[in-house]
């Protein structure tokens, strides 16, 4: 099945929105492309909404937010909603300052959208589950563990009907979850987290995963997830050949998504339904 | 001919002004360095008067406009027009939105940029001939080929007149044209378009281009373009050899502009003057 | 000693609240990650006194300010100097405007940043000493030779007095100057100004070598100066087996950021006292 999903997107090419942060936004685009996307980054009021008419998806994600373009997102996400694009939110750094969870929240409310990714921390912060960020990262002590795991993924499921949206908590472990469902998914390396942005370039290839599978949001949501943590191994695999450091590891990232095939998914993908 | 140009972009340094995304816009900083030029990026009203006189050329590109950066681009532009700057302009998405086709025109008319470079719907979003833009990319039924190469030539000509700059079409064939004479170059490779901003580089490189070689301002773009053009041809034999992706390619392509000297572009550039 | 100071900064992972340019951004979050620190991007004003009092350190660079970006410098400043956390400045282009002199000498005044790290023409401009700014770069008659290099320790020790931080100028030598003391510090290659923003991830380097070793800020800045020194230095060995040019030396210098050990830098820094 995953490897369909990730062949669509090859094949519709879906153009992606994305109002997104300048720190990670070169990448956003570069891994866009190379999952077989095409990426639009478009952010003044005077345009978004013209912008997001024309494309697939939209990705919404707070990571260098300003007043400016909050406004912005709320009036993207508005259109896209009533043009039922699918959404994805990424409420990065939610619960480091007032600013992001409420801005987080109020997409939440206003976009509706049909996937939310963060670490536990940020979904915490906007469950209101308490959720100790430590600046963009996760609190250690938040940490998805084998030993809290159905635990998290009850939560995650909580959160999901809660919130009408698949929520995605990425992590060392991985969970996937609507209201009823859930996978968890053990792909990738702890090298990705030497790198800014691999939660960044993972939400913007939701988004085209998303627009390429309209059928089965859960099911391109979790094929996208494994999708990156497959890089994130294959990339450190190849790392070790190389003697490279965290700027090759990145580069590697990259270079695999623009190569990862249909069959390579289906079959490296460590996904259990729950 | 376009040795020289080449090499005397290294000797003089150009300073190049920039306002410009910020999706591409650190592979725009450093393909300048490549290239010979001198990179600054500045957008506040506040000092684009002051930062455009002293360099020698201005890159606009509306790559992620806003109201803000919209009007320093015009005080800019005004500025370095008044200085007798290149100025070279990248109307991406043109087409894609009302706000991009508009500033674009309003740039075209008050800064009256030496140079104009875009894809062929951006172009004919500005001419309004059509220009049906998917995102920031071509829709496949503008594109150039060699069936309808002679039209489009006379298209670019036609253009150039009517906008007194140097129009530069870039895409499998690149069109080079002044009112008079024009440039058709068949350097490049099909992978530069799995990298994000192959199109912005260029835009830049040029500004370096034109300032080091004010002379001829249209062997100095058709000089650049072709310099582009065999970067995304060098840099795709070497990826053939190092099992690379996306990623290693767009660090090839800027590698490879360091490293270009003025003979490997006479001996390789595939330029005809039309 | 620099064993200690770089082992400190791995041990301890600061959390540094970044106000920088988008130009170099991504760089900087990166070579934070590679070096041990954990950065976080957050400019505006609704959220930056929050973000930054959950930080270690505060660093500060102008290299494309705006006014909406000044003012939440000023105010993440005014907050970082109140809970007395390490505030580190980075005067990209002073001497290039008047709008950059100004800010970065409001921002020395009403911040008090600990340490103020430019090359030798930003630091000249404000110290209102000439100080010819090319663009960003320093001007070729400005730059510290052996010559003159008991000069411009004077100099950097008289600004140090002046300002009440550590002053660091680099270039082909380095400078680290307080009021009474003064290291001059030879490492680095002059490939790294082929790359753009090495200072400005020397800037941020030194955000968390501050925040790391709070108890002597002269010994962690120039720890932190050898430190992106040597890996300029054992980059560009690497370089020279591999056949690459800018980008891939660009990757290589983060790369190696990630994988410099305490040992390493003690036995390679060419530091010296003054």
């Amino acid at each position: 099945m995953f490897s369909e999903i990730l062949e669509k997107v090859k094949v519709t090419t879906p153009l992606v929105h994305c109002i997104t942060n300048y720190v990670t936004v070169n990448d956003c685009a570069n891994i866009l492309l190379a999952c077989g996307g095409s990426p639009i980054m478009a952010d003044d009021i005077g345009e978004v909404e013209e912008i997001t008419s024309v494309c697939n998806a939209l990705v919404l994600n707070i990571g260098t937010l300003n007043e400016r373009t909050i406004e912005s997102m709320r009036a993207a996400g508005k259109r896209a909603a009533a043009l039922l694009h699918p959404i994805v939110l990424d409420p990065v750094g939610a619960g480091a300052s007032k600013l992001r969870t409420e801005t987080a929240l109020s997409l939440l409310r206003e976009a509706k959208p049909a996937v939310v990714r963060g670490n536990i921390s940020e979904i915490r912060a906007l469950a209101n589950t308490g959720g100790g960020a430590r600046g963009v990262d996760a609190a250690a002590g938040d940490a998805v563990t084998e030993a809290n795991l159905k635990e998290a993924v009850a939560f995650a499921k909580f959160f999901a009907r809660h919130a009408g949206a698949v929520i995605v908590i990425t992590g060392a472990i991985d969970i996937v979850a609507d209201a009823g469902r859930a996978y968890v998914i053990k792909n990738g390396h702890s090298m990705m987290a030497k790198v800014s942005g691999t939660g960044c370039m993972l939400t913007a290839v939701l988004g085209a995963y998303c627009a390429a599978n309209p059928g089965d949001t859960l099911a391109a949501v979790a094929a996208g997830v494994a999708a990156m943590g497959m890089c994130g191994e294959l990339a450190y695999q190849k790392l070790t050949g190389m003697d490279g450091g965290a700027s090759t590891y990145r580069m590697l990232l990259i270079d695999t998504m623009s190569k990862l095939d249909g069959s390579t998914l289906e079959g490296g993908a460590k996904i259990e339904q729950v």
